[in-house]
């Protein structure tokens, strides 16, 4: 295996793709090279990795020979990998090629290309089912020939299936089994050309979603900047550019938010070194050849700076964030963002639990974002109350607010001075005006929803920003949420705030509790527990019997010990548990197997006692509902603890990896 | 007077400001210059005007003597526009200085600076109104005397009134009459700081809406490219910038979408030549002078860069839709960008009614837009109907594809076939079930509401695009304004597929008409004039009888005779009427005076007729209504009608200015 993950976020990654020629780091953009009739430097722009047509030098009687002669990195003058693609181009534009799979796999092969192709059928979109499907079976077949005939060559197989999801999904069932180095998503440029980019989001979800997450995957023909950001963040990891220069040919510049034609100019719109020194009417003074050429360069400038910003979002975990807003630059790419709704589910199931980042609220589609998917799903592990208060929100974190607010207003009797009247939903029965220990208290505040006052220091519920001027789609969010979640309890009781705030339109009494907040260390830490481990596990990591050690600056809990046991530590940047391997334990005696494991085989289990991070290739089993940057429990195969940690991949991917690590290791056992 | 428009868009423009070291256009940053310290050349980034500290140099007595023997120029070493501020800054912090107003003054025009300041108070945001108030009126004073020392120097003169709009609106009214060359906004670098946006918008729009429209406005301490977008947008011409090196000292990187830390950034996230040819390594393994040359010059290209793209989205008319992409980028300048609702009256007054680009939205905010409030007041002009029918939205231009539809399938008997069964809003009678005259039919699509089918092809009802995935804010768009509409008719019928598309929740009854569409050109030419130039301009333009001459290409209607009389053409860009000398005198015998005119004094009434474009300063009196871009008279002090033309500004500001072009002669009269 070629390939491993360093960073993750979204559907996105950094990772290290290993070719014969040399590591490249993905995302990566491979300028299309023309064999022969290449003028530009590429590699001085950023390219690491370039991609040119195997067909075109094999049906060039001069070019075949040097290559074939000196080697395809000798004939287009590049030292780095080099993919190829196999003819399958110009299949779709003429219908017809003078060459079949085997031959141009081995012509790859001869001419020492690093990345080559099989020669599949691009069915074009929109096509009647019956030729995708026919076509597909071609493809699919020329991929098993692919794999017998090839030597040492690594191997693209492309995925096909036209515009139907269900043919692409099976495609790349089919072809992930097989053992291709990358799996390109093919026959998409006509849909990029007219803006249906959401015809292009179901295709690679499709795609994406069945193939095994431990190959890359590229967009084929998608070299526009304008899509990179969205291409990442749904699992893309590599896209080759001609639009660099057949732009260019056409005085045309490429930015992330679009494209400016030359003769429209009045300022140059990037700050480039071509856009930084010369002026629209500099380029509109000179030859056509030479503008082209800056043009070209202002292309690709753009485009490896656009790469180079994707990856630090990915780093910085706000990937999602430059998605939202690169996807404004066109209302169909914009519609497509919207369709991330329907892939919820497997954007948070890639999607790393912690992040660096702050979560920034940039509109509606903000709402579909894999974390407050997640903490929807996270609220339902909390222990079960017969009560719910909804509070309106004030500064976070909440809770502490709220203590502040009454603590330094002695003259506030009760919540009431606070959040004006309380009401209840009227056709729920009044069984007991008293607050206690069943009754849950939560905020209600956008994006999140509902918050426990428990957990309001859990990342990202204390380190998002949204605009205080509220969207429609927010309040019915919100009323969509409260809707749902009401029926866990018996009653409800709702501050008059918070109906109005967002248009509850529930049949409201007014309730005379009083309602005081008290908040409690044990309860709390409970909660987080149960919240970041599951149901009960906040019992079972601290026997309600708990020594908390509180920060002196900030007055936020830090550690939690049992008499002098360390049991586990708060982290003060995003509020969740860090165990110490006495939580670790108890944890481990609590949860079922699988539940939050991962298996090493024997090999393995020393380094893991030690304390040395988990490689993937040692890990034969694992809770596959683990997410990337949660803490999980590394055991054996006869479910014994060994260590414990914070995982750098998913379940999935910690079961597909066989390079890379999988699970960096807090402190070995004993 | 030293300044004039070249471009408009929204509340920003384009302008040319002269100085006595030459002349700079506007939107312009100028970098702040620490006299004596200053080691980077700003002029080789793009810098055409620079601003530094007379105080500092005047306390200095190095400093002093050689601006006073050499100027200020010299002592700067930058030959172009220096604009000097005057110790407030020094004021703001230190709380006191040991120089008064005309001395500084005075001293600003010894050393021969082109832009100097009166000594204003800047008093801080969120002060007691006591203070803010008290201030403001040393403020003005010192304006008063400013205007007395200066000599021939070009004078600032500051916008306070702390975070008091009607104080900042009281300032920009008093000011603003005297006779100053350009108009700080002081006093909103700790809102900045703070992202306190919306309370930046708030001080901009009470000062803009109160300043003369024909002076540059200076939004001070302003330096982030962050903001400019959005404060060119609500008429901020000039930005000063000592972020640029702060930012570098600090090891910052400054971007349109925020701020990045050299120690968090692997990767480098833009294009500059800087970030093209250096890692973030490289830079953390300089030394720190060295460095912070480097991020400086990051942090000037790209504050440049943004300028130049800021200025071709006026040119473009797509400056909104650049603001709405920036502001994503911090859920406060999010915030702010939704608070322009409030100021929908004054941002459609300036913004130009025909553009070149198509109006895409990008959202909620997009709703907001100019274009939209100015379309829900065109269909007030429109003429009375009985009935209203709303149909659902068909590709656009919806009458030609209504049209197309129904004619390629002869079997569809009617308007049902199309769009469904059609609804009544039940408690609304039926008074005539058959269609007629008497009935308006419309589309429903949004963002534009409703579209009666006669002015969909006028500017921008086809000319726009928005996601199909609706979001909830534009469900409810829909919902009230046909609500607010349909108080007009006395019969509403709606297709079902509009009632369940937008979730209408009248009350409604089936209705049994058979609806035929039938669009007959003069009923739509009387509608695209009475939506352009006002009820019954239809009517007066074209009598009822008309020659229609179509485009062989496109079908659509050119050319609109009466006899052999050209009346008027329909642009086809943007579907709008040019006139003719012929359809000019009509309009000018219907329209009472001074609707639609631009009045010339005698001097420039030869010109005007001979077809030579209109100075501003030639004009005595204007329609206040006009828009930029619209077509419009030109009429002498008697209204005889002289010419006719585009305007390139707005009523009040051909009524402002004194330099530059205000209309756009089309053809001289006779």
């Amino acid at each position: 295996m070629n390939f491993e993950i360093k960073y993750k976020d979204a559907l996105g990654r950094i990772g290290k793709l290993k070719t014969p020629h040399g590591t490249v780091e993905t995302p990566a953009l491979m300028p299309v090279i023309h064999p022969g009739k290449q003028t530009i430097d590429v590699k001085k722009y950023g390219a690491d990795m370039v991609i040119t047509n195997a067909y075109i030098i094999y049906k060039n009687e001069e070019l075949k020979n040097k290559a074939m002669e000196n080697g395809i990195h000798n004939l287009i003058n590049f030292d780095g990998p080099i993919v190829t693609d196999s003819g399958s181009f110009q299949l779709s534009v003429y219908g017809d090629i003078d060459v079949d799979n085997s031959e141009i796999i081995e012509f790859q092969e001869n001419i020492g290309t690093d990345i080559g192709t099989s020669l599949d059928i691009p069915t074009p979109p929109y096509v009647k089912r019956e030729r995708a499907e026919r076509e597909l079976q071609i493809t699919l077949e020329r991929a098993e020939e692919a794999i017998n005939v090839r030597g040492n060559l690594m191997l693209n197989s492309v995925i096909q299936g036209s515009t139907f999801p269900d043919l692409r999904a099976k495609c790349a069932q089919v072809i992930g089994k097989m053992d291709f180095e990358v799996y390109p998503i093919g026959a998409v440029v006509p849909l990029l050309e007219n803006y249906r980019y959401m015809d292009v989001l179901d295709i690679v979800m499709a795609s994406v979603g069945n193939l095994p997450p431990s190959r890359p995957r590229h967009l084929m023909g998608a070299g526009h900047p304008m899509v990179f950001a969205f291409a990442v963040a749904t699992g893309c990891d590599l896209y080759d550019s001609a639009a660099y220069i057949l732009y260019a040919q056409d005085d045309r510049f490429m930015m992330p938010d679009g494209t400016y034609k030359l003769e429209n100019l009045f300022h140059m719109p990037c700050s480039c070194e071509i856009c930084a020194n010369y002026t629209p009417d500099d380029l509109r003074g000179m030859k056509k050849e030479d503008r082209m050429k800056l043009i070209a360069a202002h292309n690709l400038n753009i485009s490896f700076a656009e790469i180079r910003k994707i990856k630090q979002a990915i780093i910085d975990g706000n990937l999602l964030e430059l998605v939202e807003n690169r996807c404004r630059s066109h209302p169909y790419l914009l519609d497509a963002l919207r369709g991330l709704k329907k892939y919820k589910n497997i954007l948070e199931e890639y999607d790393p639990a912690y992040k660096k980042s702050a979560f920034f609220y940039s509109g509606p589609e903000s709402l579909n974002r894999p974390e407050i998917y997640r903490h929807m799903k996270g609220l339902k592990k909390l222990p079960k109350k017969d009560k719910l208060v909804l509070l309106p929100a004030f500064k976070k974190p909440y809770s502490k607010n709220i203590e502040n607010i009454l603590l330094n207003n002695p003259e506030m009797e009760n919540i009431h001075d606070l959040v004006g009247e309380m009401y209840k939903i009227h056709n729920l029965e009044i069984n007991n005006p008293v607050l206690d220990e069943s009754t849950q208290i939560a905020v209600v505040d956008y994006p999140f929803g509902i918050i426990p006052l428990e957990i309001d220091e859990v990342y990202p519920m204390a380190q998002n920003e949204a605009p205080s001027c509220l969207d429609e789609d927010s309040k019915k969010f919100i009323r969509d949420t409260i809707n749902e979640y009401k029926d866990n309890f018996n009653e409800i009781i709702i501050s008059e705030r918070v109906i109005k705030k967002f248009d509850l339109d529930y049949k409201f009494k007014k309730s005379e509790e009083s309602l005081k907040i008290n908040l409690d260390d044990l309860n709390k830490i409970e909660y987080i527990a149960d919240y970041q481990f599951g149901e009960g596990s906040g019992k079972a990591l601290f026997n309600g019997k708990i020594n908390v050690i509180k920060s002196k600056k900030t007055g936020k809990i830090r550690h939690i010990h049992d008499g002098d046991s360390l049991i586990a530590t708060i982290r003060a940047s995003d509020g969740i548990f860090v165990l110490s391997m006495e939580g670790a334990r108890r944890l481990h005696n609590y949860l079922q197997y699988p539940k939050n494991r991962v298996v090493v085989n024997t090999d393995a289990e020393p380094f893991a006692k030690k304390g040395k991070s988990i490689f993937a290739k040692f890990v034969i089993d694992c809770d596959i509902n683990i997410r990337a940057n949660e803490e999980v429990l590394i055991v054996n195969e006869k479910d014994e603890l060994l260590a414990f940690g914070k995982s750098l991949l998913n379940g999935r991917e910690i079961m597909d990896f066989n390079v890379g690590q999988a699970v960096k290791t807090r402190k070995g056992g004993k």
